[in-house]
């Protein structure tokens, strides 16, 4: 939940409780799939277990915000993967099945579907979970049914078309979580200072004004992204970084003689965060100008400025890529997608990315 | 809830509790609208609580299944109107203030749309309280922090812009409580054998067959539509009625020597329900003679087939009649209506009654 | 729940859905166990969900309150086994198994205890349902836990050790819905007076003031007790009765001549129950005539005054037989009983049956 | 919570968390007591809920553990008043009446006795917040009932008699989450060994093996046991540590030259965890010295065995000093010990502290 718990105060739930979570809810899909006559082996029961406990381990500390800037140019996705095969060696060989599941290249496709789709089992949970936790209940969803609904139809995960309501409910869900809580914009705020802090640190090093030794936390991390393949090494350095490691940095930056550090750090560990702006279409430069010409002198320099007032845009636009991927069971047993079975859903803007954009300056 | 607890077991809960339910939700509500500095006095205060503790008095036993055919042509709100009258009178004119809330004559608008509009504290109760009784969680809301959002303006129930999709997810509960649970097909056949019973009984009566003596039940209800005005001793005994009565005559009916009373009967109490089928358009002639041809030989006959195939319409037109109703309240304090800050829903099927057509015949 | 709903207006949960849940808690206790190793047939895990599915048929309408008065001499559970035993006829003997389980005559013992023992699946269903529907949450118990901890050992059911602090709870939650929920000063009011109205019709017909027609829902039943053994019509006939018959017949006596009826009936429908004192010690003959005094004259009549002046007593007798019936399982896998692994509680009081005596008369 | 997350995943909540909520509490019960017409200034209901708010501010991290090792000899409650009386000059003495209440000068007691006392705002909001938290559901306690039993007599927080099972319940409750949670090997072992690490460190640097820079995290803490009074720069020194600041250190250890240091730091981030035995007498030497004779050769070194090999005590001795300080309040107004209403309860090993001894050693 990177940093939500400065809006939601509830929200200290942990990747790993998702991670077990997740491996619950498929051994549940599994349940009602084998009920229903799908055909699993043992070993793909295992495999799928696995592929989906083990599916966000290449995370960094602090979710998304650090997967910017820490071992920058290589996706979570594939650190997750380099991991799952080095575990692979360990135990000989006996997560292969997983890795072909986890990188899509086993034949029967819901497997992966149900580890990676549009509905999955770590959408699932995380809905579920985070709703939960932060105490926005019109984010809650009804996994138990959704699950019971799960069929699949040449080697597709398909969904009883009674089920339509609870899919609904599921997308409209996930829409909203993200606007009311990962979105949010306090905790948007405090994600892009967090990137600001590390940006400023990478900074001083490539200039010489912070020197890196070898004991550093960070240091495999801000040499990596000149790496064409990741040392075993610097994943092992990246494994071992915690929420904690970057927090304690952090609190000892507060009296760094770099001003910007100094200053973000607080920002972020005083909860003064900046005011964060946001609007459905770019900011000019004429804008950015404005909230810059008020800075204080020091901050106005040209390499500070951009740490004090900076502007991007966010997305929701993972959100359903391809809404057809969603398919419908008819008593039939014909498969339709869901777009075509709700009525008062405007599919447009659901399937398209949604942009807005932010401006962020200090407060006076 | 009807004959819901067919479908759903676990909803047995009352309209008793609904009451009580949704007098502590107009408790909070009131609570945060003094709260924000709005003016209610104590008489309002409590003509408030009383007007929404009152708002259902006039219900018949089944809910909406007896008001079709009991008290014929009056319907629940003019009896509950009826009954708070009476109370008045008891109370020594008390129940003024409530009285003129309930029947919207207040100059306080806001406080008869808290009673009765498009987001009210009775929907925000029953809501809640049907998806947790059902299981349905799909339909939760989250009644807090709507009723935290609440503000008045001009006399008017206004929301706070930033509780948009808590008001989205409100909408949307409601319309997925309407086709899961309210209009489910299973209870929709209950309630619609329900009525045909009871109009089955009324046409013995009118027909000779069946004699009425005054301690019936049902006397003076088969009586009271012909009347202008309704009398008190009706109006009382209509209130002593519970689904228990019903119950009890539709047991005592499964042995009645009129075939088609004691065939609907059995339907009932044994749950042996038709099939319904719903579907867009009107059910044509050809398909009703279609059904009728099947129906066993007494059931064929003139004064009987409507009994066993018939079709009517349902629909979610007290869904949202007038979108525009509800208004959010942005930062500067101008009310926008809620249909123009949510993109994504196409709020033309929306604001307009969706109609489904049933056609209702025995399983063979 | 009997007239629970009387004190929490939530408890309006009924015998069916308790029926469900328990056998939904059979499945998983079998799950736990055949996943520990006990040996379970196929045959054996149906017969042990049909025992629990209808371990409690035999209950008449308001639970124990009819069973003083209606088929009195017969015990529920014996009803049960005749409902039990018929529907092993239709089922041309696939209940035998499930017969022999209910019954106790099944050699692998831990299936009958988990139909019917000290700690049970009927119980873990109904302590938490009740704990749940009343908002009692103090009666709540951690059923989940309470399963996973189950073993047998020579073919009875044992806890493992760990879970002593669940099972504690589960003892300490039952002793106390009994005295906060089941035997509620309120509901025990009302369910006395329930026994006594059926009473007082019973000695109507008995001194031929009241005809009772062959078609009167409580016919066969008046006369019932007298059998030696249980006809088959008297049973349909018992079973087909429901809470709505008896609340239809005491809505019909508010008017009936006989004073002493409608007296007794009025209380409970207008809820004007009597008074009830509670003491540690049975009432004198002096208290009791001191209430008599004040009765009003017809009331204080001598085939009158039993009805609105009355004595008895309650226990939680039922609570714990013989706690040495509960065993826990230490890591050496030895059974020990459960009450030496208890240090704080006393168990004498807990073992021996508390009795507490009520005094009933008018409020005045 | 410690180090619970080790075994109850779900257990992440703060004290942050904790506070907010005891004010919620403490905000309700003043509502009720108010209600009840007992007599609450405004001034007095501000004090009230700031004496909750910061009564555990003088918590280090990892809770009890730290207690012991940091600022030694040092109560988190006298921390917790000197961070009091240091806000309350920043506030120009308007926390004046909070310290009052705080430290139980205050005339009205039952003020104080809501902060701290056997049924106090504190324990109402962890208990519950614990169970919740942990899923160990028998924790759960009625909060909202305790709270509205509440009355004030003579001064004094009395509990109104109906409310006794409540009661009954929030002492088993907490006595049953002492075993389960809060005294759980598990957690238990990983906070002893947190404790010895820290005293490793400062025996290091005691005997000149490590130094302590300034900067250091915990350099204040370490001298601060040889003053008379905190010096305040201390004192911000302790509240700016956090949880995160201990974690960074323990990884930063693993690599430590001392083996004594490194092996300890380890055991707790790798979750190797030290095997616990806990019984009802004291370990004899004899039992140490085996488990002693089994250490590897560096570890059983005269200065290194001890933080291996090591034993104490533990007890729920906080459990009930004197549970005549509940005081129930009978339909009469007089005031009556708990300990008189409850009759199955053996009040002798209740009231008195519960002692355990444990041995730690490592897994073979």
């Amino acid at each position: 939940m990177g940093l939500s718990s400065l809006v939601y105060p509830g929200s200290h739930h942990t990747r790993f409780e998702h991670a077990l979570g997740a491996m619950y809810v498929m051994q549940k899909a599994i349940q009602v799939l084998i009920g229903k006559g799908v055909s699993i082996t043992t070993e793909e029961n295992e495999a799928m277990q696995i592929a989906i406990l083990l599916h966000d381990i290449g995370h960094g500390p602090f979710s998304h915000a650090s997967e910017k800037i820490l071992l920058r140019g290589i996706d979570h996705e594939a650190i997750s993967l380099s991991v799952i095969k080095q575990l692979n060696l360990e135990f000989d060989g006996r997560l292969d099945k997983a890795i072909e599941i986890f990188s899509d290249r086993y034949p029967k496709k819901f497997m992966h579907q149900l580890v990676s789709g549009q509905i999955d089992v770590d959408r699932l949970d995380y809905l579920k979970r985070d709703s939960f936790y932060t105490g926005v209940t019109e984010g809650n969803i009804n996994t138990n049914r959704i699950i019971t609904m799960m069929h699949v139809q040449n080697q597709n995960l398909v969904f009883e078309s009674k089920g339509v309501h609870s899919l609904e409910k599921f997308l409209l869900a996930r829409r909203l979580m993200y606007w009311q809580v990962y979105l949010h914009k306090t905790s948007l705020a405090a994600e892009l200072i967090l990137v600001k802090v590390l940006e400023r640190f990478r900074e001083l090093i490539s200039t010489g004004k912070e020197e890196l030794t070898e004991s550093h936390v960070l240091y495999p991390l801000i040499e990596s992204d000149a790496e064409e393949r990741l040392p075993n090494a610097v994943l092992l350095h990246y494994l071992a970084l915690e929420d904690a490691d970057i927090l304690h940095l952090l609190k000892s930056w507060i009296n760094h003689k770099d001003t910007v550090l100094s200053k973000l750090s607080k920002q972020l560990i005083y909860r003064k965060l900046p005011k964060i702006k946001i609007q459905d279409k770019p900011f000019t430069e004429k804008q950015i100008a404005k909230k810059r010409k008020r800075l204080k002198e020091h901050e106005r320099q040209e390499d500070h400025k951009d740490y004090f007032v900076f502007t991007g845009s966010i997305s929701n636009q993972t959100y359903i890529t391809d809404e057809a991927q969603i398919l419908l069971r008819n008593k039939q047993g014909d498969p339709i997608p869901l777009a075509s079975a709700i009525d008062y859903l405007d599919f447009n803007p659901f399937s398209k990315p949604i942009y807005r954009y932010y401006l962020c300056y200090p407060k006076t």
